[in-house]
């Protein structure tokens, strides 16, 4: 499997399930298909591409993360979805489409991304296969839980919002806090729950969790570059937001040098940590390697 | 126990986890204290009374139950807050104090709200007592998860908000799906979790269930009666609103005495039901009573 093939299975599974939900629904058929409008907004779908590949890496078949990582797209919408509310960031585009609340309104908004939040651990119980065992399903489904709140996204995303609040007091180790939770959180769950389902042994697990985070850092590193040194357009969301909306990012708080220095070190790391672990993958040297295309 | 006892056990361990987090919270203390104001505003605790003496009936023992019954308070508080935000239904009291956004803000009511969700199903993973077998904790966990959202709460809320838009269209059908979903099913998920930890038989499950439906119902019915019967001092939140608000309810669409006799007929079955499952609780038989003294 390329990564096209993952992209392309992830999307024909969530639409499958999406659409037959939505021909059973009467009175809630709004909250289906307001779920589903941002769930397959398109994307690049790299949380769910590390969980299947990750999956793969220690078994050889990705088949038994292939719930797990549409659960993990559904909760990334869903966090897509709240984050653009007017309360929040306030984004009227998402991948170049109206946000959800544009096309829904903002109560629908607001409940389907609370849906979508329970809908994808209830995916990873009611759709991961049978041979899996029950004590790996309870532990996936429990890392899913940390990373969709209080120990999660949820907790970078209300770290951000107290750093807002005096931004000169922001410090690397907030930043850093505010970045592991809030991004590098879901890449570390899709990463992990793929590696679990896979039959990692604890020491694997362990160097997949200091790729994850590294990753996950240098994910959110060069998304705060893409925001000053792309367009609209090319982003498919609003450009410079980041500065004008006083947002601690890499680039407001160190300057733009120093996010592309640091972004460098995070991906080294992640290849340091791959060779270490042995892992031997075309799939995530890709998406290091597409990043650093983009940054250049 | 006695229903105050069950009351003091449920407020202690809530009051107890939320002290411990918010000690341990450095950039994210605000989250965890929103997550505290709405969970321990008080309130009758219900859901968790029914989801431990459920526990009880059927094992002689509630400890089992007390993770669950704490997650569903989680979810239950999780559902006020944002039922009251400004693009929901509003609402500036709750419980007769100030609602959640008005203290934490909107964007501090959407996280909080966003995370108690998955901490409740985390709270059961991580608190249940390991003695527990691990296939009922994933059924109990999947319950949970499906009262929380498109299969429960949420899909009812969403029932109500396309009620809202053509009220005059909406039928007993309609109103009874509403209610089914956004307050039975809360119900069910209490008194199901607790009859399951207590090991009741698919039998006895099956009545447990009709059980709830028609409490859930008979407890709508009550709220729809309350809020035009009483004041809002005495409700704690502003009285009156259904109507003001084209909400469909039982009383707006077909008047108060044809509600109250809806309540009345829904109460004895669920007498009948207890019967029928050889069910021996002075608490059911209590929470019934008290509903019956106020709707008089």
């Amino acid at each position: 499997m390329n990564i096209d093939d993952y992209k392309k299975l992830v999307n024909s599974t969530l639409e499958t399930y999406f659409s037959q939900e939505i021909q059973k629904a009467k009175y809630d058929k709004t909250m289906w298909q307001a779920m589903q409008y941002t769930t397959l907004l398109g994307g690049k779908r790299l949380r769910a591409i590390f969980c299947l590949e990750a999956c793969r890496i220690f078994s050889n078949s990705y088949e038994q993360a292939l719930a797990s990582a549409c659960a993990i797209e559904m909760l990334h919408a869903q966090s897509l979805i709240h984050d653009d509310l007017p309360c929040m960031d306030n984004d009227d585009l998402r991948r170049g489409k109206p946000s959800n609340h544009k096309v829904f309104g903002e109560a629908m908004a607001v409940l389907a991304g609370d849906a979508l939040i329970s809908l994808g651990a209830q995916t990873i119980i009611e759709r991961t296969p049978a041979y899996v065992d029950t004590k790996i399903l309870i532990e996936v489904v429990n890392l899913y839980l940390k990373s969709a709140g209080a120990f999660g996204i949820v907790a970078g995303q209300c770290a951000d919002i107290e750093a807002e609040k005096n931004i000169q007091t922001v410090d690397f180790e907030h930043l850093k806090y505010i970045h592991t939770y809030k991004t590098a959180a879901l890449f570390e769950c899709s990463i992990l729950a793929g590696a679990m389902l896979g039959g990692a042994s604890k020491y694997e697990l362990d160097l997949m969790q200091e790729f994850s985070r590294n990753f996950g850092l240098a994910f959110q590193a060069y998304d705060d570059i893409l925001d000053v040194i792309s367009t609209t357009d090319e982003l498919g969301k609003t450009a410079g937001k980041d500065e004008k909306e006083n947002k601690a990012t890499f680039v407001t708080l160190f300057g733009l040098d120093y996010a592309k220095e640091k972004f460098s070190e995070l991906i080294f790391n992640c290849h340091d940590i791959l060779k270490k672990a042995g892992v031997e993958s075309q799939i995530f040297l890709q998406i290091l390697d597409q990043m650093c295309e983009r940054v250049k």
